[in-house]
Order: structure tokens, then C-alpha cells, then sequence
């Protein structure tokens, strides 16, 4: 998607060998009209699938993923919660994913209410790294019975191989802007 | 706003004495047909304050602010981060707020790039309870030296104080459902 390349090279930058931060449009402060390009190549690209549910996870992932579900003709969104909030009293799914830009990890917690077995989900995040928060999704997805139609990244990181490591576990996985690596501050698409 | 307080009875629940759950539409899956009839409301209520930007915290507020956006002309969102991340290199504004439902502190922090002293920001956010989030949320618009035009919540939780001690603090607030108290496990309106 070259808008959002463009988008990431004038108002992105790089943070060491491995970070891009992108705080100026996507994850601190939001462009909205620009996340509705987004929301719009996420559809193109999985229009065909029959999506019924789009689930991400807090917070970065809550942006991208209300904004996509209007091209979904307005599919409910769900989000991994990572505390345990005391309204969380139904029983929940639960997976355990590590975050690299924050060196933690997470418990990602789903409502047992808020997926069914007749689901066919559409995972969405900001980032795609290490694939740790997108197995730790689809594995909630899977414990509910339902199925995973795709998993949806704005950017990968593929030096981090987690798109490779998705796709051989069987999973369709879509990135909108893919970064080889980031050589002398650079970035190498 | 009616069909508001219609989907709380409906697809809400009350959980003891002081607790409202809406995890079927608003903190957890997310309604996005409904979410824009809210942010269609907000926009009724300050139409007139000529809004730059909007602010929220993670990770409930993210959805309603995003989705409010639209209806003000696209202004950038902002969501305050309850940590640290690796990506906030350029110095940051920051205030605590006690949650209610969590039982925790949190600092929330805003980057210094992403408020100007000319912003005229709106405050949206979930739920107004005690004030706390509302009342660190101004803390840091005018540490940036930007006006708060408006502190809108979705539901207003009136028996906790926040609403009426903002007030008292000279901000203008907009509650779209306002609960005056809960007895007998029910809403009082």
C-alpha cells in the first residue's frame, strides 16, 4: 500500500536498529481519515472471507480495528483485554503473548460471551513482529471454536519473522506495508 | 440520549452496588453502528466549541474517540498511554488518575509532539465516575498550554461526584446517559 508507505517515511521514524515509530499517525496520535485507507485495503484484501467478527487487542489495535469493521458492513469488533477488568465476570479465553516494544508479557483475556463457534474472525493489528500477539489471538479465536480468516497487520516487521512463522502454521496473513529491515537508520522495504 | 440509555437496559447489566457492565457494546465488543450515533451526539453537543483535537485515554476511550472524529471534521485523536513506551522519545506531559473499577493508579502520558498551545481539545471518554481520568486528562492539555472546550462521557456514573466536582473546576461537561444511582441491582435514571 504505497499511501501508507509514503505516510511512514514523512511522519515516521526509526528508533534504534529495531523500532519504527509511527506515534504520529498511528498509535499515540490517530489520523483518522487515513485509517479509513486502511480499514479499506484490509476489506479489499479479505472481502472474499465471509468476515463475521474482527478481534484485536488493547490498545493500538482498537483504532484500526473499528475503523475497518464500517468496510465489513459494521461486523461487532472485540479486544483482547491484557488486566483482568471486574466486569470480566462470564469466564474468559485466555493466551499468553510476549510484546517486544515493551519487553513484558501479556495475558490477552476474551470474553467467553463475546465469541462463537460460528464465528469466522478477522485478527487486526498495528504491528506484526515477532507473531506472538497473532498466535496468542488466533489461539483465543480457536478455543471458542470459531475460525481464523486472516490476520491483519498495517506494518510487519518481517525481519522479526513472525509473518513466516504464521503463514507455516496455516495462517492467511496480510501486511499493508512491509519492512525487510532498517539499515543505518534507514528503512529497507 | 434515549437509545443509549434503551441499550444499557437492554444489553447491560449492573454487578453489586456501583458497578455498570457494558462489555456487549462498549468496552469489549463494540457496537461500530451505535458508536456512531454516539459520536453523531457528541458532535451535537459541541458543535459550536470549533474542536482541534481530541483526547482520550487507553484503552476503552480509544473507540469512541475515533469514531467521534468523523463527525468533527476529522480532527487527529490522541490517546494518552498508561505506560512507558519505547517509541516516546521526545518528552512527554503526564498526570495520575485513580480507576474505580480497577483499583489502581495510573500516570497517563501524552508526548509532547502531540498537542500544540492553539488546540481547542474535547475529552471523551467511557465512563465519568469519579473524575479522576477527566481531571488528569485537562491537567495535561494545559500543561501544553491548549484550552479544554469539553469533557464528554458516554455514561455518567452522577452518584460518584466526578460530574459536579469538573463542573465546580469551571469545565463545561456533557454526560449521553446519566445514572443517578443503582438500587436494588437497578438503574436509577
Amino acid at each position: 500500500m504505497n499511501a501508507l508507505k509514503e505516510k511512514i517515511l514523512k511522519e515516521g521514524s526509526v528508533i534504534g536498529t529495531e523500532i519504527i515509530k509511527v506515534d504520529q499517525f498511528l498509535n499515540h496520535r490517530i489520523d483518522v481519515k487515513f485509517l479509513e485507507e486502511i480499514g479499506e485495503e484490509f476489506h479489499k484484501r479479505f472481502a472474499e472471507e465471509r468476515i463475521t467478527k474482527i478481534l484485536t487487542v488493547e490498545a493500538s489495535g482498537i483504532a484500526i480495528a473499528v475503523i475497518a469493521a464500517k468496510y465489513f458492513d459494521y461486523v461487532p469488533v472485540v479486544f483482547a483485554k491484557k488486566a483482568v477488568p471486574s466486569t470480566m465476570t462470564g469466564g474468559s479465553y485466555t493466551a499468553e503473548a510476549r510484546s517486544f516494544t515493551k519487553g513484558t508479557v501479556s495475558m490477552f483475556r476474551v470474553s467467553r460471551e463475546a465469541l462463537s463457534p460460528e464465528d469466522r474472525v478477522l485478527i487486526l493489528d498495528d504491528f506484526l513482529a515477532s507473531g506472538e500477539a497473532g498466535f496468542a489471538l488466533a489461539e483465543i479465536v480457536k478455543a471458542a471454536g470459531a475460525a481464523v480468516c486472516g490476520i491483519g497487520s498495517v506494518i510487519e516487521k518481517e525481519y522479526q519473522g513472525g509473518s513466516r512463522r504464521l503463514r507455516e502454521a496455516g495462517y492467511r496473513v496480510e501486511s499493508l506495508a512491509v519492512i525487510k529491515g532498517i539499515e543505518n537508520g534507514t528503512i529497507v522495504w
